[in-house]
Formats: structure tokens, sequence, C-alpha cells
């Protein structure tokens, strides 16, 4: 046992194995577990519980950050060991399971479940699983490398199972910023003012009564996967910096922008390293994931602070993270996911807050989860929570994929996850879209002439053309306006409709 | 002229006809206009210039804080004066030439206006126009029945026009308590903890050099429409108390509840009612307008005290409120819009927000503002600021109208204002549907057993069922999603449609 690992002597008796720990999680249990995005997520219980339900009918609700890391989905999923799970996953075999009605998901804005539990609209976690980077002399948790639910799983759980992990340094502590809601009608004001404001505690505070199993791991979270740029990717890039550079000229933002939100992923990764080129600095960033292009910019020197719920990165940055820590300590802060994704510190800060869109459409509404409006992708995660309070909400795609068979750029979006009021700026490799103070026919002219492709380009405009004359304040023919999609369901692709009117 | 109005000098120089001040307004100008659910507007310059439009071609961008009373936008539409309208609307001869293409309208949650404006999202004002009781003796303005954007637009507008109406008594002096948005980044806490918390001034600060134009004016606000409970809106208030009887019994509120929001109309004014005939005590409201059942809930001594942006009620309340303005001076608040519609302090007080839909889908996506899609109703007004960061979000709508031409329960919405994430509560006359804590096809269940009329149960059960074979989290007929839609346009209803599976 590694000593500097507990310093709360009463917990010495609560070792255990990952497979003994796992007995203790009951069918139809409300587990809630540590990870957010892969990081910090319990890599030994949960496993073992998989390993467990396949020989046992055996499952429980599932209620983590954002998505866990390995194959810790992957195979709860296939050994049909969750009956529900929420918030957010990024798994192929639970997806599947989801969109086949087998495993029920509720997707939720990544700041709300927190509120939910709290307020008691979701059911009471029965058991709390947490990792940790140790435990102090009062039997408290440092966390690992994300904070996400974890503190409220804690604070509601009857009982805690505390994962250590000895991968991780001991001086991740202080990195973190913990604070949970207090309950209705006493909250507190969130008093962050800037990015890197403190506000709560550097550990999780738990009750050391709750804890019934202590389990010790070694193992490095699941890296993110290596984005490269593409051709696509950087003119998105170049387009939104242009867009930055103009900003800057007209006088509404300075040349430290204001605190950056990026989802994850290559657009925004790509994004992100270009602003270590531009003329930019003392950048902030207010977000809810840490990737490698935070580490990049923080190394140019163009980045002073950043604050999230998670660190999310590649092997290469994590082995430098790690070995070189000391240099990353004083600039980074986790928080919990309530807290990156509060819609009072978001409005507050005035983030400019980058998302993908799965598609949008000539109003400017947006699709964040639902292919052909009807099976899950991975979730709506914190884009919400940020375009909806972000100074500047922008959303980026690809203009088209699967060569030119998809259009991201749609007559109406099949599912909505986020309105037309809540999104500022459209991006795709064809151009930018600034939609800031135009009514919605002016915004289907700005979306069409900069953002589609010119695969698509007349026959947007032919379905746009024949909405005008039916009028309205968002001009649609409501028969034809999600027939790109069931024409992509039956043919393949979105391309070549031949239009008839119907009406 | 009536010396107890204007307490600075300077602006008797200024006095001038509504006529002399709607010349100084120019064409192409941007109007910033005191304002909001019919209280405290303009009721002598804008009528001015909508006349003055009638023999001239003039017109303005027309930025209030929502809708204006008496026949101003319909004067100012019907003469032509208005090339750009937000943030909302109530008018239909307005909402008739918004409709056509013919004027642009841009429909913004009320909490953003101001942001656009501050954040120069949107041009500048060149001409504000505010509504007072009177002045003080620094130049700054008592506010009337409403405070609105009217703090952000004398802020930023290039010059300012004051109405003294002297049909407001002048101990409105008190109820008002303003603070505009700061410039990012240095924004500070809207230290609002409770219902009445108050966190600035109770006059709108200005700087005189900007005032161009002084006029009197003797008129009352628009009254409010009457509204009168019939069976529907009885029945759903009903539901809800019952709802909220549950909540208390379960432990989760307490008899306080917590702060109340109500939309406008029937269904809130009933629900309020209820309240005072329920065994509640120690009410709070947090909303955007107080209306009759605000003060009823006063005078039966449930309601400790109401904050909102404005005061929008029927004639007869209207009078007693003047006559006894003592009696309730000290139990309202009235604060700029982006402050009684701010998601950090709804968020914070933890409100319950009770809004009206006009359809809502079996997944619990709600269209507040599109008839069929395309025609704009009024505006989403502060639905989303409430119902994004409530405690409870709770929208109601009765079941059918137009006998049961129309279903307000449909497969798929045909514009979506309010995703699933945001709703927490269902109800029509038929039933209430909780959904927290519900997956998607959880939720359909629900809302197709509780909410949906008798009428269409059926045929909303067989497209669910049909739906489901295709699979899917958010199982649709993607084909078929809007056909209910389209078959109320081409045959007047949406029932009895014969499906024919198209996959």
């Amino acid at each position: 046992m590694d000593n500097n690992r507990i310093y709360y002597s009463l917990y010495e008796s609560k070792i255990m194995t990952a497979e003994q720990a796992a007995r203790l999680i009951e069918d139809k249990m409300i587990i809630g577990s540590s990870g957010f995005t892969k990081a910090g997520d319990s890599k030994a219980v949960l496993p073992a519980f998989a390993k467990r339900a396949a020989n046992e009918q055996v499952g429980i609700t599932l209620i983590t950050g954002a998505s866990l890391g390995h194959t810790t989905d992957t195979d709860l999923a296939n050994n049909n060991a969750l009956y529900k799970r929420m918030p957010f996953q990024l798994d192929s075999s639970l997806r599947e399971k989801i969109n086949d009605g087998s495993i029920l998901f509720i997707d939720q804005h990544l700041s709300e479940t927190a509120e939910l539990l709290s307020n008691r609209h979701l059911p009471g976690i029965d058991i709390a699983i947490i990792e940790a980077t140790y435990v102090d002399e009062n039997g408290n948790i440092i966390p690992t490398t994300s904070v996400g639910n974890s503190a409220t799983f804690a604070h509601l759980a009857k009982k805690i199972i505390i994962e250590i992990n000895t991968a991780i340094p001991l001086d991740f502590k202080g990195i973190h910023d913990v604070i949970i809601p207090q309950d209705y009608p006493n909250r507190h004001v969130y008093n962050v003012t800037h990015t890197g404001s403190r506000i709560g505690q550097d550990f999780i505070s738990i009750d050391p009564e709750k804890v019934i199993g202590v389990v010790f791991t070694e193992m490095t979270d699941s890296p993110a996967r290596e984005t490269e740029s593409d051709e696509t990717t950087t003119a998105i890039a170049d387009h939104l910096l242009d867009f930055f550079n103009r900003e800057i000229k007209a006088g509404r933002l300075t040349k430290s922008l204001l605190p950056l939100q990026a989802g994850i992923g290559k657009v925004a990764n790509s994004v992100l390293s270009g602003f270590a080129k531009g003329d930019f600095e003392h950048l902030t960033m207010y977000s809810e994931v840490l990737q490698d292009s935070t580490f990049e910019l923080i190394d140019s020197g163009k980045l002073d602070v950043a604050s999230a719920s998670s660190i999310t990165v590649t092997k290469a940055c994590y082995n430098t993270l790690l070995a070189n820590f000391g240099r990353y300590k004083d600039k980074i802060v986790l928080r919990p996911q309530n807290i990156s994704n509060s819609p009072e510190i978001i409005r507050r800060l005035g983030v400019i807050a980058i998302n993908t869109a799965i598609e949008f459409d000539i109003y400017g509404n947006v699709n964040s989860t639902h292919i052909t409006g009807t099976k899950m992708m991975n979730g709506i995660g914190g884009s919400g929570d940020f375009a909806r309070n972000a100074y500047l909400s922008i959303f980026v795609a690809p203009s088209v994929s699967k060569g030119d068979a998809i259009s991201h750029v749609v007559p109406m979006v099949s599912h909505t996850d986020h309105t037309e009021h809540d999104v500022d700026i459209l991006v795709t490799e064809q151009g930018l879209a600034d939609l800031r103070g135009l009514a919605p026919r002016e915004r289907a002219k700005m979306i069409i002439d900069n953002c589609v492709h010119p695969a698509y380009k007349e026959q947007l405009q032919d379905y746009y053309n024949r909405a005008l004359e039916r009028g309205g304040h968002t001009p649609h023919i409501i028969e034809e306006a999600l027939q790109w999609h069931s024409s992509l369901l039956q043919l393949g692709t979105m391309k070549q409709f031949v239009f008839q009117e119907q009406g």
C-alpha cells in the first residue's frame, strides 16, 4: 500500500479489490461516478462491475460527469449492465443500445445534472465512485484530472467508493476549485468574476462514515484522439480568425478577446492553435475541457489562465503535462461542471463559445445531437450552457460530408438543440455568416450566401425562394422542410432531389 | 406646466409638443423607446411620429422593452414607419406586416436586447424616448409603470426625449431598482439573492446634455385584457395546484414554494388566482410582468413581495392601484428586463416558471412563437430566459382549439423555441405530464397518456407506435413528422389524417 496516498487511517480497513467493491453495487442502484470527457473516470470498479454483469443479471442507472474512458461504457452496455445513463456519452456500443431503445439515455445540459440531483428532481444516488489523487487527513478527496459532478455525487450519495489512482502526481492538489450548489431558497452568488477566480476548496469534502471501499489503481486516462488539421478545419479556423481580427479592428474586442470556450474536436483545436500564430495576447479560457491546444497556447505565452472541468489530451501531451506539471499548475483551475458551465458565470465573463454542429438550417437553428432527427450521436454536452449565455455563440461544421451526399446546411434542422435566438455566428469551410442583428429573412440570405457548399447552393436557394412565396416571418414549405432528411434516409443522399410544389 | 414634475430647470427650455419632438426623429434612425407589455410606453412622441409618417416617407428601426400599448404599433405599421422592430410585439397589424415580410422583426429573449446593445452587437441608438413620472434635481428620470430597456437606451443613446406622464402619481418614486450592464471584461455580480433585493438606483441616470425634448402627457397605460377563467384554464390551474401540493407533501417544496414567474394570459392568471385559495403562504414572485393576480395575492395576504419589469393590469385594477399605491409600494420592485429576466438571478433564486405554449410535441419540445412553423404570433418574450434557468420549467396549453381542428400536442413541433432539455412539466386541461428524469421514450408515453385530447389520442399513439418501429433515441417518421401541420394548412384540420407508411 502506498502510504503517501491515504492520510486518513480509518480508510485503511476499507481497502479492497475492484472486484470486491463491484460486489457492493446492487441491482437497480443509482450510481454516480467521476469521469468527464474520459478524464478522471472510474478505472477499476465500474469495469469490474461490467465484468460481473457478464455472468449475472445486474444493472444500474449510471450518472457521470460526461463521457467515460477506456472501454467502460462499451463493456457496461454490451453486458446489459445499464438501465439508464446520463448526462452524456461518446461510445459506439452504448450509442447503438440507446438508439435501439434497450438503454434509456437522458441527454442533459452538463451544468444541470448537479442541479437536478440537488433539487431531488432526479432520484437519490446510492453509491458515488470517485477517482482520487489521494485522501487527506480529514478523509477528503483530492480529485484527479476532472471534477465533473463528483462533489455533488459525494455529497448526496448514501455510500462512497474511492479509487486512488497512483498514476496521478501528488502535486495535482491545488488545481481544483470545488463548491456544491446550496439548497434553495438560500443559494449564494457564484462569485467568479474572472477566469482564474477561486470560490471553493481544493478538495471534495466528504463524510468519512459513508466510505465503504477504497480501491487502488495505477492507470492513465484514455488519451484524446489525435487530431490533424485538414483543409476543411483550417479553412474554418481561418474564417474565424479573420472574424476576430475584424472585431478587434472595430473596437468591440481587444487582442485578449474574452474568455474562450471550445467544444472537443478537430475544428476547435484548429481554431485554438490558430491563436498561437495570430497577434493575440493574454488570452484566457473558460471552458469545460482543456485540450492539447490549451497547453500549446500556454507554452507559446499567449494564454494566461484556463478554467475547465477536466483535462483531456493526447498521450504525448498527457506525458509532458505530468512530467512538467509545475509549469502549468498555476495557470489552470478545474471546477465542478455546474460551475465551469454555469449560466451565471458564462454571461458574467462574456465567454466566446465555439461549438460543433451536426447541421444548421437557413435561419440558424442548430442540431448538435440527432442524425436525421432520430439517432442520438453523443449528446448536447455543454454546448447549450455556453451558447445560450455567451457573449458570442459560434457554431462550426463542414458544409458537406460523405463526399457531398450530406449537406450540413439544410432547409430545417431535423432536431433543434439551439434555437436561432442563441446562435450568433455560423462557419463552414465555405465562409462565415455573422447573424447579429439580422431578422430571419436576412439570416437566410447570409447563410445561403456564405456557408452552403456549391453542390447544394442552388437547391437551397430554390427551397428558400419558393418558401418566400408562401410568406411568413420564417418562411418554410412545411411539407417539404424535412425532405432532405427523408431523401438521405431513402436514397442515401440529400442531392438532386426533384422538388414539386405540393401546396 | 406642472412644476412638481421637473426639478431640473435646464429642461424647461426643452419643453415642446409631441409633434415638435417627432420632428427630431430622422429617417432610418434607431429609436429605443420605453414600454414593456403595454406599460410605461411612449404615448405622445411615437404616435406623433406615426402620424407624421402618414404624410411623409420616413421610417425607423424601433427597439422597445416589449409590446407597446394603445394603437402605436398599429399606426406605425400601417403608415410604413417601421423598417425593423425588436424584441417583441403583440399587435395584429404589425404582425401582418412582419409575416408578409414588409417589416423585419427580430424576436429576442427579453433579457438579451440590453446585452446586445451594450456589446455593440446591434447598431447604436440614435434617440431614446423614455416615459417619466418626473425628473429629479439632477435631471435623472423616475420611470413609470415599467423599466424595460429604458436605462440601457438612455445610457447608449446619442439623444434623449422625455415624456413626463402626469397621470402617474409622484409616489412611484422608490419602486424601481435600476442598474445597467457594465462593459466586458469587468462585469459585476448581479447581487440579487432574494426576490426583493435592491442592487441599483431608484431612478434612471442620464446625461442631461443629451436631452433634446421634454413632452408632457396625461394618459394611462392601455389596460390588460380582462380574463375570465373558463373550464379549460380552471382545469389546467387545478392540475398545477395538485402538482404543487404533491411537491410540498414530498418535501421538495414548502408552502412558500419558490419565486413564481408567470407569462401573460388567462391560464397564468387562473393558476395564480388558485394560489389565493390554496394552503400557501409567504409566496414571492420573480417575474417580468405584474398582473391583476399579483395584486389579488397581495390583498389576500399570500404574497409577500413581487419583482418584475412592469405592471400591466386591467382598468379596474389599475385604478385601485393608483388610488391605493401606498398599500402596495413596499411589496413591489420594478427592474430593467435584463435583471428581471437575468439567467444568473433566475437560477440563483430557483424560479418556478409557468409559460404558455402554442404547441408541444411528444418529446416535450415547445413552440411558443410560430403558427404552423412560419407565421410569427408575438415573440418568444421572456419564456426562454425563464424556462432555461428555472427550478421548474412549466408550459401550459389547451389540448385542442378551433373546436378540435387543431391539436396543441403534435408529433413534432413545427418550430422549436424551447428544447426538451428545458421543459420539466407540461399541462393541458387533460392532465399534467411530469417529465423530470425521463428519457425521450418515457416522455412520449407520459405526454400521450396525460396531455392529448381524446380526439387525437389514437392518432398520436399510432404515429408514435410506427415511429418506434423505426427506432432511434427520439423515434420519428421524419417524412410524416410535420404532416399534421401541412394537413391543417391544406384541409383546415389536423384530424382524421389517413396515414400511409411511406418508408
